[in-house]
């Protein structure tokens, strides 16, 4: 925990800029989720899948994060979604200055709900306010249920987790139950969502509680 | 990449710690090997395949890396070999001085493989030196094939990739032919070995090269 205290006060700069970027959402009512996760446990997945399911209702943007490539950009803007890619070069998070950049080249006054995909790891990105309104750390069932006990400040930093892959389980040697209460015990206001964006399980839920807390955020 | 040479600069300490640590790896003829990869891929279990694959040929230790936890020192205490856990706190990698310390606590007279288990993240051990003889990049096919593109450095650094899990290839969407051809496009030296942890798959090959290399290091 050391460690992550230190980075905290190296990163009031941070902070600041975070904040002006929390007052453009909450001027324009933009709802803005920071999902989170290692490698492959499925931001990009999920974000797809929320397109499908809400671009009829909402007017969604997205921000992508990576070290280097724009794969993930791409995929979004097939779907005729706007879209920013971020490269952090060696980066591990994305940082606030860097949000605060990719928002001048969004159309501000046509977004009610922004995804901003982070670079993938379960260390640096929670360490790193952008001014979002929701954290949400996706777990993967691959991914295994030791996680929380290996990286505790993301589960401990999140509002949502949502456990993706979830159709796999019976291929993995995955305690659910114990991964819940594990979670739970670190961070008791966590909300989980359980889904597979594969097979489509879950996103109901998911989208209901987008749905549900952009009405919230947005303007009256 | 900019940000990678930055802090290359930054870490030219840890640089100097890590010459230490491999001058003793060095002159005690242990082979040490760096195994980095993201949260779940499988550097525990490869380790644990290798200690039940080499245990009658070599002797092993292990360091192992992690933010929180004993978990993973736990189940390679349980079969007897040698390890210490470093936690970072934190930081989102191993540094040399850290390896240094854990050194210190290990029966070197009687060691000729080490493995050090990094911490779970595609990004920024690729920066740290340890004083290894191999860097070794676990992939795992849930985590999709296009890692390779979106954590450059890792796969450019490393000398060998184990592509683990590879009895799951015909339930996710994975590239293999593509995913070889991208990594020896970004690295043409790195060595590729195809595992599966679960099935025992492919370990037959990964510990003939340990085996080789270990002669290689070794005292004479």
């Amino acid at each position: 925990m050391r460690r992550v205290e230190v980075l905290k006060s190296i990163t009031s700069a941070n902070d600041a800029i975070a904040a002006q970027n929390r007052q453009i959402f909450d001027e324009r009512g933009i709802l803005a989720i920071n999902l989170m996760s290692s490698p492959g446990a499925g931001k990009t997945s999920l974000i797809l899948r929320s397109i499908e399911h809400l671009r009829d209702a909402l007017k969604l943007a997205v921000i992508e994060g990576d070290v280097a490539s724009k794969i993930d950009a791409d995929k979004i803007d097939k779907q005729g979604i706007p879209v920013v890619q971020i490269n952090t070069g060696g980066g591990c998070s994305l940082e606030a200055h860097m949000v605060a950049t990719a928002l001048k080249k969004l159309p501000l006054e046509n977004i009610e709900v922004l995804f901003i995909e982070n670079v993938g790891n379960l260390i640096c990105p929670a360490g790193f306010a952008l001014g979002e309104h929701k954290k949400v750390v996706i777990s993967s069932i691959p991914e295994g249920d030791d996680k929380p006990m290996k990286y505790p400040v993301m589960f401990t930093e999140s509002d949502i987790l949502v456990i993706n892959k979830i159709d796999l389980l019976p291929h993995f040697e995955f305690n659910l139950v114990n991964f819940r209460k594990v979670v739970k015990g670190l961070n008791p206001r966590v909300r989980i969502f359980e889904v597979s964006c594969k097979t489509g399980t879950g996103l109901d839920a998911w989208r209901d509680w987008i749905v549900s807390e952009a009405k919230r955020i947005g303007k009256p």
